[in-house]
């Protein structure tokens, strides 16, 4: 089990990761008394899976399950204000404590919840995607949607602790692991030269087909520790030094100034986050190999892994000034305002918004016609 | 002019009082760089009153006002939820800046709204109602009403300043204004005794009728900026000391415990915050006087002083066992949990728990018979 402290003064806390360590978070929230009426915030899916597996270690407590619908669609202030709800129905009071168990959609939610019930009270998360492992439940990001916009909702509000338990990740379908593994890939590209080799070293390991069999199954868990623990390790650092983003935290966009473009077109739907990512940090490395930031070797190697890891790496079914129309960009001649993060080698990468609009547009068009 | 700072560390602000100092906020946002698009939250009374005084200042700025409905009855998710809705329109985006304009509905909706929007953004409080200006205005203390619960959703956000115009005082109703001097009375006890024997030599300027005469007015409006500035100072101190209400804060609900089982019980209607909280302070005077705490002569000159000011002393049409049944303590033998701020002498108050159950409700019918 390994143990990563983010650091933010009063606010700070620990990402735990491990396997099987569901049972032990009772244990934990017993001796730094964060609360007796623990109210568990999960989905039908997770709660069915590892529902019992949480609850075994709160025997000592009261506590209550509430579910709430699977889906980023479902993450809005009507399904919230069902949870308040429940939550006043069930006298949660000042010293309850929350426990976000479930993927993005509900440490978001069930995050937002803790940080505006009575003005805040105690929670944990305890993610079981590996995207909300290595990323999201991480720094204190909680929101929900507003119909015309993402994360519109929101505050930042920390939890006291994040537990990851890699066991989890062995019940994602092939294509939920690796939307997470374009956020680790990131991880390397922008931080870390060494995990990044780990990766590519490891790449064979990092699929569902690893779960199929004891023997690789024990084999591959031990990579998702590592793999969650450094991933954990670079996102505490970014966070502690920038909690509300206000400059630094940006370098974790990384990939997500074209993605998020490439997202939005296609509703979520055609590509979902972490597969926008990858083509977007393609991109971002083409950009910055044009402007003879980084060399074409390294853009290979991105290019390469994403691969591996069975990631797009090009824009399929998508007219490129689709794309370049979405990034606003189409009638300056600067991308202006727009920022991108830009890798300068393997493990260093920095923001710049002086990216001239040609450039941008003449790498969306390849990636869009190879 | 008057300046407090309300001293949080990197969250510190400033309390300004004074007399038609409106139009000057523009300046002070352009100058402190707060934000340069300008979104107005207010009422309909309070927009058409002092609106044009405020925009008089945001010139140079873009600015947009949204008017939401008077009433703690639509202070709920409902409404801020439409709030949103006008931001997103309007494209209100981080930088942009949120100034609540009105009293305390309206500073606790916008406030919410300026901390959950894109997970905060910049705000004002503009108060223009006693109450809200001597209490609810400063604190960071931001929230919608839960159907079930008052204040249940809600979060801890500071504001960037509290501009309090002592002029906007002289439009509101006698009970109004009423209502806000019960606050402040309560900050002579627990806090302050010479400000205390400042209200009590100065009580005939405090009601309406010394706005109706221009000589009275200048001089009342004199008095008014001391009453609001000392106030001010004893919660920008409490609140410094206890941002989160971990146990100083408590002090502040001398008055609160009994006033708001009343509140409660009439339904916000019969008696209305500062009523309920008038009784609860003579209430807590009383208990506090059993018990051997605070001499009579005290409890009698905050008894006389209330009186002068038109506040009620006792409690009328209200049988005294439902308001013991309100506390929640008929069935129990010592109060047990329930917190009683009581006061040793006017200027200090200590906060008790362990008040006899029969010398509350002897108190209580006691005020309920007289």
């Amino acid at each position: 089990m390994a143990k990563i402290k983010v650091d933010l003064k009063e606010r700070s806390y620990e990402v735990i990761v491990g396997a099987e360590i569901l049972a032990d978070i009772g244990k934990i929230i017993e001796s730094e008394k964060w609360g007796r009426d623990v109210f568990i915030i999960t989905d039908p899916l997770v709660n069915d899976l590892y529902g019992d597996n949480l609850r075994k270690g709160l025997k000592s407590f009261k506590h209550h399950t509430i579910e709430i619908p699977r889906g980023e669609k479902n993450k809005d202030l009507k399904i919230a204000s069902r949870v308040y709800d429940e939550l006043v129905r069930y006298s949660a009071h000042r010293d309850s404590l929350i426990i976000a168990f479930g993927g993005g959609v509900v440490g978001d939610l069930a995050g937002f919840v803790a940080a505006t019930y009575m003005r805040g009270i105690n929670y944990l998360q305890v993610p079981t995607t590996l995207l909300a492992q290595v990323d999201a439940a991480i720094g204190g990001k909680t929101g929900v949607n507003h119909p015309k916009c993402k994360n519109l909702i929101g505050s930042f509000y920390q939890p006291k602790l994040v537990c990851a338990d890699v066991e989890t990740l062995t019940s994602l379908p092939a294509r939920e692991l690796r939307t997470g593994l374009a956020e680790v890939v990131k991880y390397g590209v922008i931080e870390d030269a060494d995990f990044f080799k780990f990766l590519e070293a490891n790449s064979h390991h990092l699929n569902t087909k690893a779960f199929e069999s004891p023997d690789t199954l024990r084999a591959s868990l031990k990579v998702w520790q590592i793999i969650v623990t450094e991933s954990a390790k670079i996102k505490a650092s970014v966070v502690a030094k920038d909690e509300k983003e206000a400059g630094l935290r940006m370098i974790l966009n990384y990939g997500h100034t074209i993605g998020h473009a490439i997202e939005t077109l296609t509703r979520y739907r055609a590509y979902n986050h972490g597969e926008a990512v990858a083509i977007g940090m393609v991109a971002a490395a083409e950009i910055a190999s044009r402007q003879k930031m980084i060399g074409t070797d390294s853009v290979l190697r991105i290019v390469d892994l994403l691969e591996k890891l069975g990631l797009p790496t090009e824009i399929e079914g998508l007219p490129a000034n689709k794309v370049v129309q979405a990034l606003g960009i189409d009638k300056k001649v600067m991308a202006g305002k727009i920022q991108f993060v830009l890798p300068e080698r393997i493990g260093k990468a920095v923001v710049a918004d002086n990216v001239p609009i040609k450039v941008i547009k003449s790498v969306i068009e390849e990636l869009g016609c190879r």
